[in-house]
């Protein structure tokens, strides 16, 4: 059979390397298609201008553009046959991608953990995204529960990869060049600079989206994402498309400009969690938390952790979990992750 | 609060100028889009060998993402807490928007008006689109009606601009080169030129396009416009998504290409009326009047000043106004602009 | 009337050339808009990098874009009034097509045949695609059954042209400069070589894909073509809009990467049926069979011809033709045609 059956959970073997296939140039059509699919309005991905006035050469692709491309091209070897995606860790933007570059992607097993029922088993990847150059742009650790072709296969020694429970501020890696000294805040759009941010503070970001078929499923192609469980309504006895975890985290990030306006270059993805299936005619909020700062060297640049919350527009207010300590069922996704901001 | 709750009537004063934020480089991801959204055809906008063979260095973007671009950006300080979008006045093309350029927006307070009832007023603005050149490429003026915060506010001292009927021929710029003598009318799509346009002919534009909630939310968030009806499911009681207005316009734009196909640049908004809610299902056609003729100084340039009615299917041919003189319940706009064509 | 009513069956003349209207440029923004309309992959139209690995200066556009392009041109002069695209044959691709490049198209009316009933005939025409240098990158006939406008209006002589079975493949035509001796299989996505593949093979493609509205008629517009029954919901007694057959096709052979990823350039179409019509809501699944094999004399370069035939997602495995020899009624496209992969 010629045809990818993807793989199984006894088809990993710790420290092994899968390339991933189908290179992507990705450019200026790739960017004026994340502005008509998403809200996103962070200047600096949407001005050249604006970019070189940050000492940028000009726009780079939204973060997001570098991450969804990058992992959509592990689908075919990582996620086929996943039951569920259960985490993110240690992710860091190392080099923004540029219009013209030409993004793959390879993965590093890392982790193996059979279930106790014997029929799956969790996996941990360490993935990184490459450019023409050679040069790492993007690198994060995902673990997902996958199913096995043959219970009887024998388990895997257990190694569960130690994994930093955020990254640290001394490790972010602020873009060559960047400076915010001469910020200019009223064409960013708000007033708002990484000092005025307090740890603990709450953002609602008050813009709502409803979610078309036709968007969801155009952007996850966009980014070769073949998960067969995004676009075909055969594929589950509901008769529902799952909508990729990654448009609702664009989403969500794009509706944060509504608060988070010069929040304007994420640098690592700490964790995260697809807490809810979300499906077309979902409407979705989002706010955030202020959890930490940090100062960088880069002149004028300061960094916030944030969390980041999507719901579905009938959750209460700044809905995270239930007394029980577990999501509530309309909270989508609950991201931690590190942002570029003018000190 | 961080979040932009948008200016309410009484935080207009007269002459004040306001800067609008996130500018944006527009290019050919953007026109291949416009494509895929619109059925556009004018052949000076689709092939950089046509609008070479027309003295262009290039095809410049169609003149509508300019006006959406530049529109777009005003939303969040004019239209966020509008009521009504009541009218447009005085709008010229002053110079093409070419692939790669930077867009960003101003506008002026030139009209304040504080309606009988006291809990809203009317505010004009000039609004001017500006490339990275800080060259003026289009400039109009547009009035809204606006709530007051506070009904209480005391009411400014009323102002009403002086505005022009129309834009007079004379102040009509045709862009630099512009060169119609070798014009290709084969290549162009039809045989008719300026002089084949007759003073109050009609012309039904046959085809019809039904919209669907996907393309017109693509399109309006494209211009990074952000007004929340547009978007989202819950904001009305009704559960319906208001269709952007300008959505309209270049849908009605691009049919009118059948029977216009030789009217291939927008110089002029002369005045321009959105008659009707549109919502996603209603399938949309469009006829246009010649409602006058001018020559330029540019070789082979006529103007030709249109109507532009765009009206749902099951509308009467050429509908617009009833008896009462109020637009007809199937009418959705009604433009009043000047073009360029071949003479 | 300045609209264009389309040609009938009365208008074609044998040995008439027409030039079609609005030359188009094409770029980076339309192959964006491929991937995300098509789960498309294969690597040569997606990387730049893979493409100059393969002798080529960068990535051409998919052929099925330059296919799209210049079909599109066509409709308001072939097929505005043609009732079924009856047939495809002598199809080649000449010459990749490159970002910038501008596309026009012309046919020659090369057969005409009235209809025993007097109310309409078949025309067939040879189109040809041209680019920018006057370059013929595309040529390949088809032919349609048009309505007559007045049934009075005396037969044209009988003039059936003699059309290959198939492209011979010493007709094939080899982009210069490719070479597929370092051809990178992981990269690629798949280890499947030319030698692996057998005449009679057969391959489910797996995935399947529901359409929507919205991407349908986005992709349709994009290639300009304008025929009213692919976006009026009322143009049809049922209501149901008439999805393009090239949108099958577009889907179809982006399906088929999933065991085929290495048929990688569309070199020739021999024949082509749009057996059953398609409508929003069918889900699409695609499977293919290896007609013949033949070498070429480019380094590396072998080339298939291919069956492939889309079926929507409840058809039996293989579907294609009933007991009566006709397309059983859920298979939609039949698509016999030649591709380049590696030896």
């Amino acid at each position: 059979m010629k045809t990818n059956p993807g793989r199984f959970f006894e088809d990993y073997r710790l420290g092994e390397v899968i390339e991933h296939a189908v290179p992507r140039t990705v450019g200026h059509g790739e960017r004026a298609l994340y502005h008509a699919l998403y809200p996103a309005r962070h200047a600096i991905h949407s001005s050249d201008e604006f970019a070189r006035a940050c000492g940028l050469p000009s726009a780079p692709l939204d973060d997001l553009i570098a991450f969804h491309t990058v992992f959509g091209k592990t689908v075919p070897d990582i996620s086929l046959n996943a039951v569920a995606n259960l985490g993110y860790a240690e992710g860091r933007w190392l080099r923004p991608v540029w219009p013209g570059d030409t993004l793959r992607a390879r993965s590093t097993v890392i982790g193996l953990k059979q279930n106790s029922n014997g029929k799956s088993g969790v996996v941990w990847v360490r993935t990184e995204g490459l450019n023409q150059h050679e040069e790492i742009v993007l690198s994060y650790v995902r673990w997902v529960m996958v199913r096995k072709r043959n219970a009887e296969a024998p388990a895997p020694k257990v190694t569960i990869p130690e994994l930093a429970d955020h990254v640290a501020p001394t490790h972010l890696v602020v873009p060559k060049g960047l400076d915010f000294s001469a910020y200019d805040f009223g064409l960013a759009g708000e007033s708002y600079r990484w000092g005025d941010y307090q740890i603990g503070e709450r953002i609602d970001h008050v813009d709502a989206v409803t979610i078309e078929e036709a968007e969801h499923m155009l952007a996850t192609r966009l980014w070769q994402n073949t998960a067969k469980v995004h676009f075909d309504a055969t594929a589950r006895d509901d008769g529902r498309r799952l909508i990729y975890g990654g448009h609702v985290i664009s989403l969500a990030r794009a509706l944060s400009f509504n608060g988070l306006a010069n929040a304007q270059m994420i640098v690592a993805l700490n964790a995260g969690a697809h807490a809810n299936p979300c499906f077309a005619g979902d409407t979705i909020r989002a706010w955030s938390e202020v959890l930490d700062k940090a100062e960088t060297d880069a002149p004028g640049v300061g960094a916030l952790r944030l969390r980041l919350v999507a719901v579905r527009a009938e959750a209460p207010d700044f809905a995270l979990r239930g007394e029980d300590g577990k999501y509530l069922p309309d909270v989508l996704l609950d991201l931690d992750y590190w942002v570029l901001a003018p000190r």
